[in-house]
């Protein structure tokens, strides 16, 4: 992993050379065509359908905005802001509008299954995840300022172009988020330990108040006594369903990695209270309370 | 269960007659005799160091404070607001000193063992839990308004003295608390599902990041990755290490059994992932996002 401090050979390309296409208009892709405009760039954008595009132009998060993958020609840096499964089997019409001499990014929150097929199918394709979010999205989502001070994270390997990848940086540097570099499969386990894993911990968290809760016939006692620290720990359990389904299916090795470890932690912990080990389970929940800060 | 909506016979007694006392003037001890001033009331407390009720006095968490029992004789209402442990093996002299005619409540967050224990001891005691509470402990920590909203939940059984129950319903009101009534057993198994519970769930998550982040050598990735999501998720797990262990000693059996339920819905969301029936899985955080309102 290396971080911006990391010095670049200075890109053949500079960021404003050339208009930037955005394709999908949601939280990340509108966010990002509100970010670049305020920055001085002309931004260009494909989206799906027609209600969208002009619910976008409304809401001015690009300057041209159309459901004709002609929009992107001529745009000299693309980023493919599309949910998961879309940017793993794309219309083969994107594909093919995608110039090949632009740099392509993508904002997707798994990386390895992302660069396999991209770079397969583009010379300049950068494997990137900025890591922002709101519980919001569609096109009603993109705000200002999402980005900023939030890691973007790149996973190039040795076939990665670095002219491409430095305009990438140039981006993340524009719209202030922290640039990170760090190998796919490392990044993957990372976001499948905390976030991806994590949403399955909650919900099951959500799944057996609900059941312990029947099974005690206290079901609308658990309801009215849960308090903030439950409401925190079942957060993003109760999130949205279709991306909690999509992490766990496009990053399913290291989801269930991170499920294996946690469920050995989980075990042991419960061992202690079965077994009334109540020193050692102190002392472990003296080392949770000494890492917790580490992660914030 | 009952709510404050259900009709007590007027009691015979009024909560401004003669003193409260508080026995510990911590988080919960120190905001209520801050409360119980503001409503009028004479309020004595009784704490363990010299220390502390140097500096009880300073913050005037009461009008009568001591290290010596002897300062809760003429009051009418006591409130133990000790740690579970102190208050299910509490000093002998402590026992000696509660007038036989006060009503005793405590503020323990297990009622059953502490029901089982002080009904033997005292024939006015009234088992509650204040359900309220902040991440800071001791004598620095109490506030005024920390219980107005919150339930404060009674666990009589046939045994308890209605009258004394009444008379903690009063304390209750005057704190601006949600008065609930409900068997000791059934208060017992909630909060093991969303409290006790949820404490070991959360820290296992922080164990599985940190051991699962050494295991991919991306320790210092998976710090630096960790966003809202994972902050939110491990609060409760990083909290007071004396306070959770305590929770899982003094309700064992109902977190064991808040466990098994957690685990087979843990154990079932894996399975899906592993059988990768996506459709199924999405179904159940579909659930999961409708299920959770109903705790907040």
């Amino acid at each position: 992993m290396t971080s911006s401090g990391s010095s670049h050979p200075p890109s053949a390309e500079a960021l404003g050379q050339r208009p930037v296409g955005i394709v999908g208009l949601g939280l990340i892709g509108g966010s990002l065509g509100l970010d670049l405009q305020a920055g001085g760039l002309e931004v260009r954008a494909l989206v799906h359908r027609s209600s969208t595009a002009e619910r976008a132009r409304q809401r001015q998060l690009a300057q041209q905005i159309d459901t004709d993958p002609q929009v992107l020609q001529g745009c000299g840096l693309i980023v493919l802001a599309l949910p998961l499964d879309r940017l793993l089997d794309p219309p083969q019409a994107l594909r093919e509008a995608l110039p090949t001499d632009a740099v392509i990014t993508d904002v997707g929150s798994v990386k390895q299954p992302v660069l396999e097929r991209w770079q397969g199918w583009h010379p300049r394709f950068v494997a990137s995840h900025p890591m922002a979010g709101t519980a919001e999205a569609g096109v009603e989502a993109g705000i200002s300022g999402l980005f900023a001070g939030r890691p973007w994270v790149a996973t190039p390997d040795a076939h990665t172009d670095t002219d491409a990848l430095a305009l990438v940086e140039q981006l993340a540097a524009l719209v202030k988020a922290q640039w990170l570099q760090c190998p796919a499969a490392a990044h993957d386990q990372a976001v499948a330990l905390i976030s991806h894993m994590p949403v399955l911990v909650s919900a099951a968290l959500l799944e057996a108040a609900d059941q312990g809760g029947e099974a005690a016939s206290a079901a609308a006692l658990v309801r009215q006594l849960a308090s903030s620290g439950f409401a925190d720990t079942s957060r993003i359990g109760g999130g949205n369903p279709e991306l909690g389904t999509l992490m766990a299916r496009c990053n399913r090795n290291a989801v269930l990695s991170a499920l294996g470890h946690y469920r050995q932690q989980l075990e042991q912990l419960e061992a202690l209270v079965q077994q009334e080990q109540w020193s050692e389970l102190e002392q472990r929940l003296t080392g949770c309370q000494q890492l917790r800060p580490d992660f914030l």
